[in-house]
This record gives C-alpha cells, sequence and structure tokens, in this order.
C-alpha cells in the first residue's frame, strides 16, 4: 500500500475507531485487501467525489464457491442425493432413469454435469408435494446432520472466514448484504441468517413454483415439480432486478456463472466494486479455473483484466479457509 | 378503551414520549385506533406474552384502495390509457383490438371489467421493447405530470394520510413495511420511496418478464411482453413467501383481493393483525363495498367477523383522508 493511500482512508478508520488488523482480520495485506478498504472508504465517505447514500449500498454475494466451497459438487446436490437415496424405496422406476440412477450408483462424474438446472430437477423430483414448511424442517434436519466427505464437518462450517468478515466489513459501514445464487432459495433462507448474518429477505435464489392451499388445519404453501426462476447467469441481473430494484455498488462472484451479475453491477457511472473468488488452495481448500464442471471460471476471469475486478487469490489473500 | 387497556400499553408510551394524539394524529378516538396501538405494544414491549422479535416485524400493505385511492379506476390503468392514446398513431390496428378500442373510446365500463389481469396485459403491449430505466422515466413523468379525474391533483397526493401514518408508526415500532400489490412493480418502485418511505426493495407486485441483454452502450434489462408473476389473491401469500421468506404478522388490505394475504398471515399461533379499509365515504372519497368492479370487498368483509380483523370505516376512523 502506497503511503498517499493510507492516508486518504486514514480519517474512516480513525472515527470508527478500527485499524487494518480489525478490518478483515483473516486477509493477508496485499492488493486485494487494500482494494477492498479503500473503495469502501470511497463509497461511504461524506464529501468523497464517489459518496454512496446508505440506501443505495447494495452488496451481493453469489453463494456457492464464493461465501462456501462447493466441492464436489454443489452441497445442495448432495442434499438431493441424500433425499434421493431416503426416497428411493418408494421409487423402483429411479433405479433405471437418470438423473436418479446415477444417485443410486454414486457416479459423480454423471452428477458433476448436471449443472444447476439439472440440479433443481433433482430437487423438484424429490421434493414435490411438500409444503415450504415442511421443506424447511427437511434442509434444517440435513444442514444439521450431514457431514462432508472430505472434512467430515457440518456444510455450514465450510463458509470462508475471510468472506464472512467482509459481508460484517460491509454491513458495519452500511451496505445491506445479499445473497444472489444460482441455489435454491428455500434451501439458502432457513441458515444464511445465523450462518451469514443475512435474513431471508436478502437472500435471492432459484426456486420452484408454489400454491397457496387452505387445508383443514389452516392455509399452507404447497411446492409444485415447476421451475419458477432460474438465479444463474444473464438470470442475476434479473433477479437482483426482481427482488432489490436497484443496481448494486458491489458484486462478489467465482464462476461464470456470475459474470452477467459482475457486468451488471459494474457497469455505468460511479464507484463499483466486482470481486472474483479464484480457487488456487489445493491443500486448504480445492484448486480450479477454466476447466471445472463445477464453478468453471474462465469467461469472467479474463473479462476481470478488461474490467479492473479484483481477483482474491486464496492461497495469497486469505490467512485462514474456514472459521476455528 | 378500558382502563386495563391503557395501563396495559401505558409503559410503552411513556418510554417513547409519545402520547395518543401523537401517535395516528389523524385516526379519530375509537375502537380501530386502539387496536392498532394495542397490537403494537403487545407485539413490542419486551416481557410481554406476544413480544415479537425485530427481525419478525413484517408488516405487508396491498396498495390500490388501501394505501391510494383506486376511483374510478385503478390509477395504473389510467397511466396504461396515456399511454395507449399516446401510442396510437403507430398502432392502426389499436381501432378494432379490445382492450386498446375501448381505451381509445373513453369506454371506461369495459375497461372497469379488466381486473388486474387485464390491465397487466395493456401493459405489456404497451410497455414491451422498453428497457428498465426507460420505464422507471416513463413512470416518473406521467406519475409528475397526470392529473386525477376527479380531483384535479397529482395521484401521489392522493394516498392516505391515516395509512400513511400508521407506516411510519409501524416502523418507529421496528417493523419493516413491504407493499404487496396486485400492481406493477415497476409502476410502484419509482415512487414509493418518496411518498411511502418504502424502498424498492421492499416493494413486491406483478410483473412481466424480463431479460438481460449486452448492447453496446452496456448491459440493459428488457421487458417483455410476457407476464412474470401475478401479485393477486392466492398468489398474494405466494409473493410474500417468495420475495420476504417470513410470514408477516400485520397485512393490511381493502378487497377480496387481500383476502388470501390477511388469512395467511393472522393463521397459526402467535399476536397477528389483519386490517381492511372500508370505503366508506363517498363525499371525502368514494364508498364502495361488495357490488364494486374495482376493488370488490365482499367474501374478505364477511370473513373479516370470523377472523376478528380490524376493519377501518373510513367515514368513522379518518379525520383527513388526504394529505393537506
Amino acid at each position: 500500500m502506497t503511503l498517499w493511500r493510507i492516508v486518504a482512508f486514514l480519517p474512516a478508520l480513525v472515527m470508527s475507531g478500527a485499524t487494518l488488523a480489525d478490518v478483515l482480520p483473516s486477509w493477508n495485506p496485499g492488493a486485494s485487501r487494500d482494494a477492498i478498504v479503500e473503495f469502501v472508504d470511497r463509497v461511504t465517505r461524506e464529501g468523497s467525489a464517489d459518496y454512496v447514500a446508505p440506501d443505495d449500498r447494495i452488496a451481493v454475494f453469489d453463494n456457492d464457491g464464493t461465501l462456501w466451497s462447493e466441492k464436489p459438487v454443489y452441497f445442495q446436490l448432495l442434499f438431493a442425493i441424500d433425499r434421493v437415496k431416503a426416497l428411493a424405496p418408494e421409487h423402483p422406476e429411479w433405479q433405471v432413469q437418470q438423473p436418479f440412477k446415477a444417485v443410486l450408483e454414486n457416479d459423480v462424474n454423471t452428477l458433476a454435469t448436471l449443472g444447476e438446472r439439472g440440479l433443481l430437477q433433482l430437487i423438484m423430483a424429490t421434493h414435490a408435494g411438500l409444503t415450504t414448511d415442511e421443506f424447511k424442517a427437511v434442509v434444517l434436519d440435513w444442514i444439521n446432520a450431514a457431514r462432508h466427505p472430505r472434512f467430515e464437518r457440518p456444510y455450514t462450517t465450510l463458509v470462508f472466514q475471510p468472506m464472512i468478515e467482509l459481508l460484517e466489513y460491509l454491513r458495519n459501514s452500511g451496505f445491506k448484504t445479499y445473497i444472489v445464487s444460482g441455489g435454491g432459495i428455500e434451501f439458502m433462507r432457513p441458515w444464511a441468517q445465523q450462518v451469514y448474518g443475512i435474513p431471508p429477505e436478502q437472500v435471492v435464489g432459484s426456486s420452484i413454483k408454489v400454491v397457496y392451499e387452505m387445508r383443514d388445519s389452516g392455509p399452507v404453501l404447497v411446492r409444485l415439480p415447476e421451475i419458477d426462476f432460474i438465479d444463474d447467469k444473464a438470470g442475476k441481473p434479473v433477479g437482483i432486478h426482481k427482488f432489490i430494484g436497484k443496481v448494486p455498488v458491489f458484486a462478489g462472484g467465482n464462476s461464470d456463472g456470475d459474470l452477467e451479475m459482475l457486468q451488471w453491477t459494474t457497469a455505468g457511472t460511479g464507484e463499483r466494486f466486482g470481486l472474483l473468488v479464484h480457487h488456487t488452495d489445493g491443500a486448504r481448500e480445492w484448486a480450479y479455473d477454466r476447466e471445472s464442471h463445477v464453478g468453471r471460471l474462465d469467461k469472467a476471469l479474463s473479462e476481470s483484466v478488461k474490467q479492473g475486478w479484483t481477483v482474491v487469490d486464496m492461497k495469497r489473500d486469505w490467512k485462514v479457509i474456514y472459521p476455528k
């Protein structure tokens, strides 16, 4: 960090009583951390040419691969796999029918090629007919009980500590933080508040349709086997517009699925921040980018150079990956 | 109000330094105002058996007929009519094609029977191809320039002053206030913050589809002539679940289009509030209920008795209708 840069954002740090070590403690000193802190200072310091009013401080984050890991496959796919196995005795036809056959045979290679649409198809088949309350209970049961195959820890402990700190830092700086994920909205909402500090109304994701039904016990919403919205790729700006109705000033992602969200956020006038998490740490997490089936980072990585997005190198930039 | 009720909520009023006249000043003393104030006290006073944590204090309000007037027809329909007339020279086929024919002939009776779906069809035909930014500009131009045929005032001055005070009172009591309207989400968002104090991300409504497009000038979202979501009747609980992901504790409406929203909100355990605005004041506003084409209040009025919802009698309960 150059001296003038330190001087430039010193007032904000002094005001909040924070030091660089307090802000983002799990981030190593370097260009990525500096870029974030300098951006936040520029848009939050009154009188700054780049000042953004609190109402417009919207920050959006992808979930899979950006806030938590996504290997060997999206965690929601592992959830769906467990559901297929649990429900298989009632569905003998699944033994010969894809993608259920691949699930029951633990054919991970086939599953990895499904993409988020295939994942949603699995979810639909295994969850149609449940009410939204029943589905929430199923999600919470799984998220509390299931363990990741490599780390043998709950999935909610495989979130990125530096990104948790970034979310908090942004919120402390007056930002409203949102998840904008290709994953299922009803898969994330039950635990996002506790794990990320992000309430249900700030979780945007893919969804299946639900229908209102009056039962003897009272009204319920029943989940239908029909896709409502795919919040991935060009769907992400659409989801942001639909749910938030403002253009964010900060967007974080990690794959080509986030390309349009970062383009949409960083286009136009005014100070904007685009962040890409680059998975470079095969020892502590995973290393992958242009060739990966899950979380492919190819076009967006090339675009980051042209656009000046900050590419976070996990191995270089993060002191720790997961919370202790 | 009985003495014990006054005593019961006295601590909260003393704490905030408020008096009954400060809270909801445009509401006449009586059962409706009392029910609201007592409810808010019960759910916000710590130690109360009915205490609701701030995160769960969600209040939802219909817009047309609940927060502003809706006669002679939904104001958004008047907006669409003005658009049809402006665009008619480019569309000679509209002279013989409904619902455009009715618009061009000022056939209000036919238009009044269209319902919100018909309104959306008009909107789609007249606004397809615009970007979301262009549409926002069109809405703001109209809302600033147009005048209501009866009152000859801007539409944004035909909001209900007592309801504005209710929104503020709820927000001051830790509630997050939302609009959940059958009207178009992109028709309301451009002015809802200024008029109601409700930001875009807390406006839920009907929508047409949009698609992301990269142009030479940068990325845009283009509006398509295709319905995305109808946020009316049984669609309202669906919209609440989709956008908010929590069951509200307070719901306000005025017509049968709000029946399911009030059922969904007030079902189950815990203290909940259902409010219906009953249009009873033909002199200051309009008087209508069970037989009205626009804003029919029939089933929901009957249901209010069974459910114990508070029916606000505009003539009796409101000192003023519109802001001065």
